[in-house]
């Protein structure tokens, strides 16, 4: 979408030249017709406010208006599918910016990732399993088995999978405990709460440093390695005794 | 990851030659490694059934196995950084196949994507909105306004953007009503239950041929687009007396 020679590109940003526009005005758009929204936004018609994330730049500066994507975007330099150079542009019928194939037009989204996890509490309720963490980011501190749900298995089957892996229990049921919404890291975390019938064996692997039993009022609390941490333990910890738990919805920009 | 020379790869299916392997077997691994835990397996070495999803094949022509790989690794054909040529291989300590870049080393993740939505009820209960869809899949048939989520916004954002898109209605609150993991699709949907103070105007889009108020007992209960919009429908028919609800979780394979 570098097209210098017309001196002028709309480009998505963060920063700075904020325009919202919404689907009705991107419909089908043109280099052309963003500028014309350009102009038209700085004669003061803005009644978009219900999008507050679709912005639109204008600027001369191709390495500037590189670096004012978002970083999702802007890694996208070619296509995935046939090698060509991708462009940045809103695609037809769409009102984003995405990167799209210059020659099969194919269109990369990037949408923002499940992370799960799972607050394993023993039967006496007295109880949690943490893990020291043995990579970054957080290296050292403390938090629940957790990490990006894969493809071919559910949220819950995913929150096992990272349990097992990162302290060598195996947890059976679940129940939602809480949905974190990281906006700035794209990220939605699912996390349940399980319970450990017996106390198996268990052990750390080699991103984890340690795994422990802690008692609630032993946990570490200035030393958790994220918000969801100290979010999903809090919660389980005043729910504990609660059959059935109302998930807690939580959003941190 | 195509190295006819040594007559053997191993590669990631869905189908053929299955072999699961967990995070302490495939650890730093190599494709000689690789062969070894094929080798091995077929010896009866089996105590890993708690990861079904991760298999491994081995197969001596590069096309078949080209097309026993799942489709969302096997689309990965270039780097999306540097344009170079991708490999698809296990990279270093991980323990998925992943598609690599053979020049920058870039892993590319493929993770499960979000599909938030609303069911918006009437403040009487009585009647919730339905759209007509005017796009595939599901072209003409009811469904509540729903779609993949983006960056830069939280789950009940999204849901608030798509119905805003799809049915010109602006909704301000919703409690989570269900969570629905559809594994094959690669997607969890992350639905509110949404009250209409009152009723505004509402109007279909270009992806949306009607909107419609709908009382429970008209809904056209055949006629649905999705299985999640009939899970979604009847929890929120269920329970929308109660001022709190809790989300049902359903999985389907």
């Amino acid at each position: 979408m570098i097209r210098s020679g017309l001196g002028f590109t709309a480009f998505y940003s963060q920063r700075h030249w904020k325009r919202v526009c919404n689907s009705e005005t991107t419909k089908n758009v043109s280099m052309t017709y963003f500028l014309g929204i350009r102009l038209f936004s700085l004669l003061g018609r803005s009644r978009l406010d219900e999008a507050p994330n679709r912005r639109l730049l204008c600027s001369s500066l191709v390495s500037e208006r590189e670096n004012q994507l978002p970083e999702y975007i802007r890694n996208i330099k070619y296509c995935s599918r046939c090698g060509s150079k991708a462009e940045w542009k809103i695609p037809t019928g769409d009102n984003r910016v995405r990167a799209v194939c210059s020659r099969c037009h194919t269109v990369f989204y990037v949408n923002p990732k499940v992370v799960v996890g799972a607050v394993c509490v023993l039967e006496d309720k007295a109880s949690v399993i943490l893990c020291k963490r043995g990579i970054p980011p957080s290296y050292g501190k403390w938090t629940i088995p957790a990490g990006f749900m894969e493809m071919e298995e559910s949220s819950f089957q995913g929150a096992r999978r990272e349990t097992l892996e990162e302290t060598g229990l195996k947890i059976q049921k679940g129940q939602l405990l809480g949905v974190y919404n990281l906006v700035s890291a794209g990220q939605v975390h699912l996390i349940f709460r399980s319970e450990l019938s017996e106390l198996e064996e268990f052990a750390p692997n080699n991103e984890t440093l340690e795994v422990e039993l802690f008692p609630w009022e032993k946990i570490p609390w200035d030393n958790l390695a994220f918000a969801t941490t100290k979010w999903a333990l809090t919660y389980a910890r005043d729910t504990r005794f609660e059959e059935i738990v109302v998930p807690q919805v939580i959003t941190k920009n």
